[in-house]
């Protein structure tokens, strides 16, 4: 797809340090740790007595996003998103975020622009500071980069291998919905490369389509948390699938789990379109990825706090190493988990 | 060029969990401010009553480097040693780095352990720990990404907009080198190109080869500046050219500068280089960038810890903003002074 620019500009005509100075003109900084943002050699920050927490992330155009349907502010919004999920997963507050791009010359500045207009959209909606990066040409297509920073107490932050026996086995929000919603868009570039004058058939399908180009960070559940004063044991986010992120946070814990199906939030509009697919909802949830749901494990003692919480599901419990890793399907049978998810390196 | 594979291990072979595990085992974390690398959703850093510095950088395949005639360790130890110049241009000390790469199915394991290699190198010969990073595909291509943190006391950084009236204008090392490299560099690619069975010659020409392959970032000047108790008035380190840094430098502390052309430090086979390819050896340090030597101000009153330094060229000083940027020229002539450095969109 080419882009819908009435006005084109080039980006050779800014260069480097024009185009650097023209996208971030109107970065605000808020956060009292950020004492210089872009313009320097280096960001500089200031976190006294708490801990700094630090995630970077690689996305790649044809690998991990195809702009034939994902609009490119939506592809901003997700790429700062999916990086402050992960500092989030350790309990942390995200509060800084450095941007890189390597684009090639079929990118105007008008594209750019609505990218970065997508990545400050997220910044200031989950109040972080954008505070440096880099951008350079690219030989064909669009590499992103980004680091995200945070900051927590010491004794806050949550690590993947604290899970212990009996603990409760819980998931933010639902899933299966951003993997439902890529199989919509594929399905519908399949039916546009088909016949281009066939209009796209999205109805219906908000939801998802929303979870898979629009997803968003779990900040709720980390302040959640805090007013429950709850300390997970563990926690890990959900962007490579449900079982792929089990099998971390229980290798890493050198745990066992048992799982229930039928505990697997999923909602109705996944559900009826992994139907439509022929495909098992319960799958398309342990395999799918990219929900950016937290999956967190908290102590027995912790249940009254959370039981009747919307926003936090408990699946399961974890239990002895010895009893392995186990999900309890509906119809009672029991089958050990393994990772399907997300293989990056597999393209 | 192909890799010289006696063994060749196809990354999907490993899966993305798989190359990481392989890559990392090995890392060693040594700072005190380390609180956990990789393996979590995020690394955990301690920095305590210190300030965080925090910079990013791209490389790409075809815009910043040609594997062609740069091996692969090379460029890891390269992509590491600019990252953290970018770091001491603060006045500050590297202490972690997180390393991101997108790499295409045409590089096997044993390719990216080489690359790896490197970048352990670099950070091992600096103390610094790799903490984190991402590893993904890539349609075509090499993609690096690295971002490096380091920190110092609020009162010791060194900020691109200090520099005041009668300062000393100061460079480290020598300039021009890295470009009369890429020269040689790219005059053997052509010869090879022409005829396969030619030898490349690169005879008496190892400092600048070393200078373009295996640039070092100058830990040595800061380590300087701390044991003659200077602290300057604004740093950058030379990365697109002599002329282009301090343009940034004079823009950003709003004053002028004299630069006197005999007093930029030439070496002496960067200068007898530039003379075998009809080059003015000047223009060369004045636009050549890549050496990553730190261009920096001083007050005057520090004119006798630092003038009989070698590692230290007193190169011009500031002047009011209104008598511009002047460039003395050996002839008496002064020319003003224009950024003519890389451009990384330009390819």
């Amino acid at each position: 797809m080419d882009f819908d620019n009435t006005a084109r500009t080039e980006l050779s005509e800014l260069g480097e340090f024009g185009l650097i100075k023209h996208l971030t003109q109107h970065i605000k900084l808020n956060h009292p740790s950020t004492i210089k943002g872009v313009g320097d050699d280096a960001a500089v920050l200031s976190f006294k007595d708490e801990q700094t927490v630090v995630t970077t992330d690689m996305l790649v155009e044809g690998v991990h996003f195809d702009l034939t349907y994902v609009p490119l502010k939506h592809l901003g919004y997700k790429s700062i998103m999916v990086n402050l999920s992960d500092v989030y997963a350790m309990n942390a507050t995200p509060t800084q975020v450095l941007v890189s791009f390597a684009i090639s010359s079929r990118f105007s500045l008008e594209a750019i622009e609505e990218l970065y207009a997508g990545m400050l959209l997220a910044c200031n909606k989950m109040e972080v500071d954008l505070v440096g990066g880099d951008t350079t040409s690219n030989v064909s297509g669009l590499v992103i980069s980004i680091t995200a920073i945070g900051k927590a107490k010491a004794d806050e932050i949550v690590y993947r291998n604290g899970a212990k026996e009996t603990n409760l086995l819980c998931v933010s929000g639902d899933l299966g919905g951003a993997y439902m919603g890529l199989q919509i868009l594929e399905r519908e570039k399949a039916v546009f490369k088909e016949n281009p004058n066939i209009q796209p058939d999205l109805s219906g399908k908000d939801y998802i389509l929303e979870r898979q180009l629009k997803p968003e960070a779990r900040k709720d559940i980390i302040d959640l948390f805090k007013e429950l004063k709850i300390q997970p044991t563990s926690m890990i986010d959900v962007s490579d699938g449900l079982s792929s992120e089990i099998l971390h946070l229980t290798t890493l814990s050198d745990v066992g789990v048992d799982l229930y199906e039928e505990k697997i939030p999923i909602d109705q509009e996944t559900y009826d379109t992994a139907r439509e697919f022929n495909l098992d909802p319960s799958l398309c949830a342990l395999n799918g990825g990219e929900d950016y749901e937290l999956l967190f494990t908290v102590d027995m003692s912790d249940y009254e706090k959370i039981k009747n919480k919307n926003a936090i599901s408990i699946i399961g419990h974890i239990t002895n190493k010895s009893k392995g890793l186990n999900m309890i399907a509906k119809d009672g049978t029991v089958h050990p988990i393994k990772a399907q998810g997300w293989n990056a390196l597999k393209k």
